[in-house]
């Protein structure tokens, strides 16, 4: 056999993985069945969490063509039961020759599907692009890895760093192209979190609207976070989508309810405080600075006190990317870890 | 005769022009004198602040070959006695008999070159390539009709906003790269400002240093305003190059001073309260903000209080320029003006 036609197989797989649901708690799988002569006699991708895994969806389309066939995977297949049983079983019981994986399972709960295949007399081939895998589902690699939802913290300031002007107004401090922008990239992700300081003050709906106004198809869930009461008629609280009420104002406590939800990726925009609270626990992995060619002098700052007394023990971000988004700049940065503090098996940031 | 060799004679003296010294106090300007033939005979431009005029310079080379030419000029020959004479005076007695010139005279004291060469019988043609030519000495040209130095802000802050930490810690904000570009953008004004408290806190040299330390050939005129006394042993006062103590807090006192002594490009790093009497004073020109993806979460602002209250008061910039210098962000950003105090015979802001 050539590893090319391994490479070809797997490059279809990944085009299938690719038509998967994004944002979702679960990563983008694809599965190509090939019998021994050449022809595909299966394909699948995942539809998303509760829908049936890639592997699964291309053998039952395969179905007694199977036996014998490699089955192509861009991700290695789970020996676990979640809610749709393991896959690895099901590709034993098909009769599967042969499995080709891309990605190894970073996920401690689903891994050791290699080794299952394996004492089963399947014979297996791991790491077949397993870069153009990984970069697929980077995200989901990071957070199965940290164990709770990423955290990506939007601020906007003034070029002099005010998020609000002397009296509180803040709308708006950047164009309406910006504010485009944050509810495209909000609808990237899976929740969207503030605290009950900005719930209050801002009255704010969290959802994400298009160009037009009207709402978007996919709505993340709307979560405020804190201990104050907010009224009966918050804007939180209209539809489309869900808000959730979380009563504490510990950043990790929140993480962990929303974790427990099927949230992946969160969308943070609070006030400074909540934000200082974040970034002290380490729990910020993105951070998108919106800054607006504007001057106030006075007002509030993006972020609280973080414990930081003198320049050297600044929090340091690296730039990933930097975009003029209408009439403000869009800073993307992440996170300077410490080594103490970084996992290794961790992927290297985009 | 052809537009077109008009045009190709402007362009050869638009060249001469960009041979210039820069920054200067004076326009580059060229001129290229051309025979009847159309052999050129005599070619100059200006060296800078008192030396002689382009025409001038271009008349001495033709010598006797000029009576009866064509003399192009970048500029509408001067009608004034500066420190070299007028240069309509010295086209009429070379006896050329025709002048072409690419941009008028900006300057009330220098204009009514035309008229004058009219009223003695050369024929004059003004306009040719004129575009080109004000771009060349776009910043000349602006600071002419402003009357006053032009204004560069240089301030650096970390993402949220601050310019130094709790304890006044400010070593350093941004990276080294973007520091060295600080130098490389100091060296093309002719003047470096700041207040006393900056001189006080952070003795700076406030010199051009090259990427290897060693100084750079131009060094802008280093100035220090304000009222405080500065000690002895100030660095600001170490060579290369001038330094200037200007006891005024005024910023338009300390311009009209700089002007007289033939500032006209001033690149200012003050702390926030200096920084806040120029924006206040709506003198300044061009901002330049270095943004570092950091985070400090107290510590001081770039600009002292404004006197803006709420958000609609913002002072709005427009942007010019977005640029990644090492780890930082560039942003170059200049004042929207509000049409009532836009001189109408102002260039378009780069």
């Amino acid at each position: 056999m050539g590893d090319t036609s391994a490479s070809t197989w797997m490059r279809r797989a990944l085009q299938l993985a690719a038509s998967g649901p994004w944002p979702d708690p679960n990563p983008r799988v694809g599965c190509v069945v090939v019998a021994a002569d050449g022809t595909v006699v299966g394909e699948g991708f995942h539809h998303g969490a509760g829908t049936p895994h890639a592997e699964v969806e291309a053998l039952r389309a395969a179905g007694e063509a199977a036996r014998g066939a490699t089955a192509y995977v861009t991700l290695e297949p789970c020996s676990h039961s979640g809610r749709t049983g393991p896959c690895t079983e099901a590709l034993v019981a098909a009769g599967v020759a042969r499995v080709v994986f891309a990605q190894s399972d970073p996920n401690p709960d689903a891994a050791g599907g290699a080794e299952r295949l394996h004492a089963a007399g399947v014979q297996v081939t791991g790491g077949v692009l397993a870069d153009e895998a990984a970069h697929l589902n980077e995200r989901w690699g990071r957070t199965v890895l940290l164990g709770r939802p990423l955290v990506t913290w939007k601020l906007a300031t003034t070029l002099d760093g005010r998020s609000a002007a002397a009296d509180g107004t803040s709308r708006w401090v950047t164009g309406e192209e910006a504010r485009a922008d944050v509810h495209e990239l909000r609808a990237t992700r899976d929740a969207v979190l503030v605290g009950t300081g900005t719930a209050l003050v801002d009255d704010p709906r969290l959802t994400v609207r298009m160009p037009d106004g009207s709402p978007a198809p996919h709505q993340p869930l709307r979560v405020v976070m804190g201990l104050r009461e907010l009224p009966e008629g918050a804007r939180v609280h209209d539809g489309p989508g869900c808000a959730v009420r979380l009563s504490t104002r510990d950043p990790r406590e929140a993480l962990d309810a929303l974790w427990l939800r099927g949230v992946r990726d969160v969308w943070l925009e609070g006030g400074p405080t909540l934000a200082a609270a974040f970034v002290r626990g380490g729990l910020v992995d993105d951070v998108y600075a919106y800054v607006a060619p504007a001057l106030l002098g006075a007002g509030r700052a993006a972020v609280a006190d973080l414990g930081i007394g003198t320049i050297s023990d600044a929090r340091r971000l690296r730039l990933v990317d930097v975009a003029v988004v209408g009439q403000d700049v869009r800073i993307h940065a992440v996170p300077v870890r410490d080594d103490a503090t970084t996992d290794p098996r961790l992927p290297a940031q985009p």
